[in-house]
């Protein structure tokens, strides 16, 4: 029997250009406001999960959970790093919410963070790269870009969606991140804007793809007996926790328009929380790219298949549409620091489970996240829910 | 209330040079023969947990546990890797303990991994160190032998250890290797041949630091109903699993004859366990470099404070002494692919207790693995037993 499990605190630092800023220090900063916000106090912190990517290749520092827990005044407990890829901050929140449910700890610090602005960008492309099935898919040249690019015509090809469906997506999330002070570069874009961004990896043009970003988000999680006084009225439990895998190698995936890790971990999700797409008020969802929105909106059941991109142009992905994505902005908007996306993704939903988001999505009770690692080896989905 | 785990299959690669060959492709060879010899089916693993340390720096390779588990027929589960600095093996193993006691999954797939040897010099200590903070000690230009170097320093300053002392560790890990088909470098050594050998950072000298080494290892844990005919009479069970933290910074040690996480860690295992010192048979304890045995013996409660050095010379800690210490020959002389080093204790301790190894401890029943982090930053310590 698995307990139930809170969300006692939170904390980010803004994403964006931290170009001079040690990363664990922003991870500090992040670490630091969620223990101060959960009100639980350090010694009632079990373990340590922290979400990080390339912090090796692109900084040369690694062991960054014990180092940063340190830091935060927080010894001698287990303190491990988790990776997978672009969905490492997911994970990281999973094996926190595990932890708690399971009665192993009875609370949690999880902590995604990534330095990324300050490399070059051929070191960054080719840390990015480590995600990828390098022995095989490696001597095809194909970059992030180029795969979602090859995903775009697919979608194109396959359902009809075209550059004005997907410049909808594009538009409404840099609009959101204006609203979001945590964003690194919200935006008022016309079409015709979008639609002159140079030519990243065709299809996709600039405005269609994620800034590099730095940036940290933390989490406190714990057992509803953890949560004293100093807690928010608005109770914040996590309804579904769920982690599945896919193929590491492009050439292996049948079909470009969806990502089986994806359908699978929405599938563990709705199941384990009893509810339907219908009942997501909100999901913050993984759009490193526009087009990968519509895709992971079709692949999480939220939209039907085949028809993410007509319902982005038509406003029912919007804050006032059938289904409200990514009203932080998204990775397009709010930035991609890719250790922290996830744990950011968290932060974002309890804001507006809480009724504290600068950009309210209305009566919001229930919020999705969905985190997802490299070309679908890895993914994140999680449910959360505001409890009376 | 925790469920048994048992210990269903275990694989290895041998530890040595395998320049060649890609990271993935030793992890598939280890993770493939434990999956064969537990005889469990692949769709009841319900996890993967593989640790690596450096694979991003030196491979450009990350994703490593989807990656691995796709290429072993695993898919769609959730692949997690994890980083704890020399210490990744051993929180991979204890997560996939952690996973089947407390019925999260049935059966868990570990594997430990790293590639060194194709990497220059310079890149290797460059990478090795981002097991330190370099925001802070990184000014000193300390170094992993350099840490070593002043730990003996101080050793043999309260202790009046002695090079001949140490010295002993050696001689007895590389005869010890000699007889492990898994070691990457036994030898047949003399006091004159390790005194004679290079300095490297006084006083510790080439034959006193464990090789850069290439190598996998694998072990498959499950529920006890998951053991089948298949299965060795021999059951080997997982009777503790600790995880603790110490500090990353070299300067926040107040003594460096200890270190503080492994004294935790132990004392963890042994209350988890019921067990004393006097109880382990055999320990696979992580000597990254020979006065690290010496500390990590005294750390581990099974030697008296101080009184490492003087029970290497003495031979107390070979064979036929009060406690074996690493019969496999350990990081000095099985070698030290840094990411495996972990898991491959574990499969040293499961071939002693089935009466499988080929440096066999007599009546062996219970044994322990030590496995230490960077700075002492990370550490997990295991207890296995035979039952009847």
């Amino acid at each position: 029997m698995m307990r139930q499990v809170f969300v006692a605190g939170t904390g980010s630092t803004r994403f964006g250009k931290h170009p001079q800023t040690p990363i664990e220090a922003l991870a500090v900063d992040a670490g630091a406001q969620a223990l101060v916000q959960s009100g639980i106090a350090r010694d009632r912190i079990g373990a340590v999960y922290l979400g990080n990517f390339i912090s090796g290749p692109l900084n040369g520092k690694e062991v960054l959970a014990g180092l940063v827990a340190e830091q935060l005044g927080l010894s001698g407990i287990p303190c491990t790093k988790v990776e997978g890829a672009c969905a490492s901050g997911g994970i990281a929140f999973r094996h926190a919410c595990l932890m708690v449910a399971t009665g192993v700890c009875d609370a949690v610090l999880v902590v995604g963070v990534e330095t990324m602005t300050h490399a070059s960008t051929t070191d960054m492309t080719t840390a990015l790269n480590c995600a990828m099935d390098n022995e095989y898919d490696g001597m095809s040249g194909l970059t992030f870009p180029g795969l979602f690019g090859l995903a775009w015509r697919s979608h194109a090809r396959q359902y009809g969606t075209t550059r004005e469906d997907i410049a909808a997506v594009v538009i409404k999330n840099k609009a959101h991140g204006l609203k979001n002070p945590l964003a690194q570069m919200g935006a008022d874009l016309s079409l015709d804007q979008v639609c002159a961004s140079a030519m990243i990896a065709d299809p996709l043009q600039l405005f269609d793809c994620c800034p590099p970003s730095d940036g940290a988000a933390a989490v406190v999680v714990c057992a509803k007996d953890m949560l004293g006084d100093a807690q928010h009225q608005a109770l914040i439990r996590v309804m579904a926790s769920a982690q599945t895998s896919g193929s590491a190698r492009v050439s292996q995936h049948p079909d470009l328009c969806t990502f089986e890790a994806t359908v699978a971990a929405a599938q563990q999700a709705y199941q384990q929380s009893g509810l339907k797409p219908s009942n997501i008020d909100l999901v913050e969802l993984h759009d490193c790219f526009s087009i990968a929105e519509i895709i992971d909106s079709e692949d999480l059941g939220l939209v039907p298949r085949g028809e993410g991109g007509r319902w982005a142009a038509q406003g029912r992905t919007g804050m006032q549409g059938d289904i409200v994505i990514n009203p932080s902005g998204g990775l397009l908007a709010k930035g991609h620091p890719v250790g922290a996306t996830g744990v950011g993704q968290i932060v974002e939903v309890v804001l507006q489970l809480r009724g504290e988001h600068s950009n309210p999505v209305k009566d919001a009770s229930i919020g999705m996240t969905h985190n997802l690692g490299g070309t679908g080896v890895a993914c994140t989905v999680h449910i959360l829910g505001r409890e009376a």
